[in-house]
């Protein structure tokens, strides 16, 4: 038997998989991130759990393909990261430390591109070659797939979908220092801004003062035709819409696989994104789809399994 | 000795070139093309063509590796084109029309994507495989390299660079009916829109009015330090500038290669694009390179031979 190891780093906790070469999962399990002391532990908390998870499962004898890993930071085509902030470090040669710690091969990744390989393998983009996936969480994250390859660039920083301008009047700032990025109107963050940027001059009843604004409550509201809801949803898809219509004219992808946070209200904000994009598109890339990420949490481990599997 | 044939059809001309597989220019020439009748005559012409320089060349013993050819349309991953305007292509199976008058194997590409490849293989990009091409003509094209292969797309529509939207409050339309492409800013046509705008309210004296505007007289005046002109390099760099930063937070590349006839007004124009692109670009893209194009109108008959070498 043949099997490789997928690993998907985040700042609480690390998830981790043993998957036969076809992708079927031999194991599946999580532990903790320890990120004291710029997050030192981490790694060699990762090499013991695969080596024991190796024992308890009488793979000793089975031919380990490789370990992939997905990271929340830009990755060097060499396998170092240059400071996380969610896992506390500094620099760090991931794919070296890790190797010399499990003695088997390790490939790493940028989570979010990890996770669109992922859902291009067993997800919501199986069998599709072009795909793009848009991770709506805090921020909005992303993965460009061209050809069956995610698109990595020089610096690792290839895919950083959420920081596209698609407001040059915006006066407030990105965290990344800019201003008008996507990831300041489509993230779980940014839908919550629209709303209350909204309320500011509203006088009409709506749910949205009912309770805290979050991106659920919005699309409660917008499920109960709350109209100011909807108009803030409106927004949100313009901006996303948008957003997309850049991205397709330059991948030009078969489909957009939507996830995050902000996904779970459900195929009704692929109806608000999907109209705009629909109005901006090139008309080369107006037939792209919209679909729902399907893997949920677990698109980071299929990723980086199917990293090693590909290399 | 092995060869391979680069052909770039353009509206007027076709150029074409034999290469060796290290690049090197054994025989370079060009053929009107003829467009009359749905540009029937254009693929019977260039394979006439080719066989006669091989015969003249006394290449019939050696290992030819194949023709690339470069198209002014989309092209579809199995060679086919969809209509070309300026070729007056309807729906075209290049690849496979070509390969019957050939007897040889045959890839097509979109002349932009081609081009790209061109200057990375043996012009300004040379040894970088995270590149993108920019070229600067009738309208804004432009080919995307990362890791070291051009971005096709599902449609073979990707790279369309000049119709990302860097501007949501244009009211006028490009070519491609949306409005705010950068193409609309950044082509020969687009500075000239951005001067004629810029005159209409303009009461202070400018070398501008003093004959035809085209981009070449807007950068001889931008040399003579016309405040006007310069306001309008401003512009257009400013424009060009952000639609560049988008493009790197995608595709993060090593360089961007500026061609396209407005590039031949030389490095001023460069420092206009950077200038802008260093106060938008995301930080991880910040390091990239401008450089201008080097293999001029030659840089689709390289590419068109690389992509047989690469194939």
């Amino acid at each position: 038997m043949r099997y490789c190891v997928g690993v998907d780093i985040g700042g609480t906790t690390v998830k981790l998989g043993i998957f036969e070469e076809d992708g079927k999962v031999v194991e599946k399990w999580e532990i903790p991130t320890l990120t004291e002391n710029e997050g030192v532990r981490i790694l060699p908390d990762i090499a013991a759990s695969i080596q024991e998870k190796i024992t308890s499962c009488h793979l000793e004898e089975a031919v380990c393909l490789g370990i992939g890993v997905g990271v929340p930071a830009p990755v060097t085509s060499d396998g170092v990261v240059n400071g996380s902030a969610n896992l506390g470090w500094k620099y760090k040669e991931v794919k070296k430390e890790l190797e010399e710690l499990t003695g088997k091969a390790v490939l790493v990744g940028n989570d979010a591109n990890v996770a669109a390989l992922g859902e291009m393998w067993k997800g919501a983009g199986k069998g599709r070659s072009n795909m793009i996936m848009i991770t709506l969480g805090t921020g909005v994250g992303g993965g460009v797939i061209v050809g069956g390859k995610v698109i990595i660039g020089e610096h690792g920083a290839g895919g950083e979908v959420g920081h596209i301008c698609v407001n040059y009047g915006e006066t407030d700032h990105c965290g990344c220092g800019n201003q008008g990025c996507l990831e300041q109107y489509g993230s779980a963050t940014g839908i919550v801004r629209l709303a209350r940027k909204k309320l500011e001059n509203e006088e009409r009843e709506t749910l949205l003062t009912k309770a805290e604004i979050t991106a659920k409550s919005i699309f409660d509201a917008v499920k109960a035709e709350d109209a100011v809801a909807m108009e803030v949803a409106e927004e949100f898809g313009e901006y996303l819409g948008n957003g997309l219509a850049i991205l397709a004219s330059i991948a030009d992808p078969a489909v957009f696989v939507i996830g995050g946070g902000v996904s779970k209200a459900g195929e009704i904000i692929l109806s608000y994104i999907s109209k705009y994009y629909q109005k901006r598109a090139f008309f080369a890339n107006k037939q792209a789809e919209f679909v729902l990420a399907s893997l949920g949490n677990d698109a980071g481990i299929y990723g980086a399994a199917k990293m090693v599997i590909d290399q």
